[in-house]
């Protein structure tokens, strides 16, 4: 696939150039503060840069006629409000987390959460030092789904990229369910599953929730477009 | 309630009435070999003795007529005809492995292994240094519910319980799953929810799934017969 | 060997009665409260009971002639002063913690604290939910031996019986180190060991870290005195 | 400091040029495959290239009168007796793992086995699913320094960059000794130190293990060759 990436020089652009090389993915476009390359007309565009940086991205697709991915943080109104037109015509994934693991985390905790209502439960989240804010975000995500007044015990050491781990426990056991991003990999790989799924779409405005419900049936239809990677 | 136990002086028959008593519940019944004790009527018959102590087991039920819990594992054919024969008039629950926790486990493994598919997959099961098999049943049973070739790696040392951890894991991400038996408790917890299960039917054979499926539905029930308790 | 144990009727007599029966141990002399037994003269006296019921296992232990084991928690300062006395004329083993794995745990922070020093550290404990204090004892002692300003999270849930894990992370690395108790077996043990090292004394005020550095000598000078045992 | 790198364009090479630069060092020297850039004389050379590469790295560290590391592996007798020709008259640090946490491990093993003797022993080792031999060279050291025949768990899963723990149990506990790399990190940091001990150093051949002994000492006279820095 040929995609254009905005933020190409930041870590997670970096690290989706890399991850989507190794699939033979071709990067054709590449901006950044000071810095635009293009080689070729992409098939998407993918953006992790900032709230500014988006306005950029929604041209450039105007520009290519082609999808757009959003993993930049920080979104205001305006930017939706900009995305949510750019839908109306073409296709738009956005998600905070590109994180599968994650994804399916929360959707075992939503799935069985009254199972063990009769049951203790508490939370630990493990990050780096240099994370500032705790408990996580993802944390009280979780804590949400879970929906009950447990305690999250927040760990900042070293270099720990980043941990979270529900415990269950009655009067004779324990049941543990956890998460570990190893690396910004974690979070390539699902843009890469977002990228394949935007390639079935023609409009409309996505979530990775959907991409993960969607994915499966997409590669069945992409083996028909598959002419097009 | 009031209860009769039948393998009244084995690890589990002590456990349970340790456990039930702290809910100001009364063996009535205490029997094992050569030794019966009958103080009053129970309402209920729970087994965990041998298949040869199963069928005075299915004897007291017809005289006291009350339902039958078996927890006693190594089951014939001739003991399940006779469960069988009984359930025809008489509520019956038997299972091999009456943790709550171990059950939930193996359903979120049942509803959520399509979603790992494209992970890799590995289980670890850690016992004690006596137990001799290897891999434990459990982890065969759980391999069976994840449908996937995986290794389990089986460790066995000092006074571990009983852990099982399946872990999956992709390029940037791990997700794991465990359950941790801490004693014996693990499962006197679940007789008792059966126990509870089987004060509401009047007839039938039932699993331990069918207690936890039934267990909210009989706890409203409950409510309406609480004098019985 | 053969033994008295005042607090014969609580957890921890009975749990070393059990474990220690294993061993062909007998116990000669059991004493509660409105309780007391006697079945021949004991080589030792061993107390789990309270600071009164300690004053009946000294002068017990000036009847027999025997040494004392003490791990009665809450002791005062006229209790110490009783054992001090008791310990000019026979072996006293007195501690508030009889795990070995602790102890073990302990001695490795003291002897590695220093080449941590430049890893951030964190502890997690996690005790059942009728634990009322937190951070536990242990982990505050824990704390101290490391010698640092670091934050414990205390998890308070289901029946978990304790667990303290140290973790050290620098910017690429995780080192844990953790003791988990499984049951009461993880104090009976060291109470087992400390009591073949009080065969070996003729007299004096022991710790359980006295019995730890000595017992490998003891056990080679058992060889000389099995005939006691 | 200034140094030079040969294998710059390998992934250790990048790491460490990433990691010294947050401390200011500058790279004044890169060598690889048909490349070479040289903007400076460096203080010390670090090889992570290969046996071949080695000669090079050899004849430069002649050229600019200074020292070397060498984190290459694979070594040959021939390669050796280059490194002890070129430490009679310049330091050399020779290490297949710079992982300053799996030598503090190591070194815990070794100081604690004879407590753990009693003890039930069982190691886990986990990495990612490139990597094909099992157990991993680390688990094979670890074992050897253990000196027990214990059972080694090898498990090959998704992404994990390598985790190696080490169980211990007896009837009532058990104690868990475990590290993990998180990332190349782990060892960048390890050469960082190397090279800290390097200069301090007139000639010799040293190991890891000598420059984490000896960093604290070399810490101190750095303070007074600071201005070399």
């Amino acid at each position: 696939m040929k995609y254009g990436i905005v933020g190409s020089k930041g870590k997670m652009g970096r690290e989706i150039m890399e991850y989507f090389s190794s699939f033979g993915d071709e990067c054709v476009v590449e901006k950044d503060v000071d810095h635009f390359v293009e080689r070729d007309v992409p098939q998407l565009i993918i953006d992790f840069s900032s709230p500014q940086g988006l306005k950029e991205s929604v041209e450039l697709c105007r520009k290519y006629n082609c999808g757009l991915i959003v993993g930049t943080t920080g979104l205001t109104d305006e930017s939706f409000r900009l995305l949510g037109e750019l839908s109306k015509t073409l296709p738009v994934v956005q998600s905070y987390n590109f994180s599968s693991g994650m994804s399916i985390m929360k959707e075992i905790l939503k799935a069985f959460r009254e199972q063990f209502k009769d049951w203790d439960c508490a939370m630990i989240e493990i990050h780096h030092s240099q994370k500032k804010d705790a408990p996580s975000g993802t944390a009280k995500m979780l804590k949400e789904v879970i929906q009950r007044d447990l305690s999250i015990s927040s760990i900042r050491v070293g270099g720990i990229f980043g941990e979270h781990t529900v415990i269950f426990s009655n009067a004779g056991e324990v049941v543990e369910i956890s998460h570990r991003a190893l690396s910004r990999r974690a979070f390539s790989i699902g843009v890469r599953r977002a990228a394949l799924f935007l390639l079935t779409k023609e409009k409309g405005f996505f979530t990775y929730e959907d991409v993960l419900k969607g994915v499966d049936k997409a590669a069945e239809e992409l083996r028909g477009i598959s002419e097009l990677l």
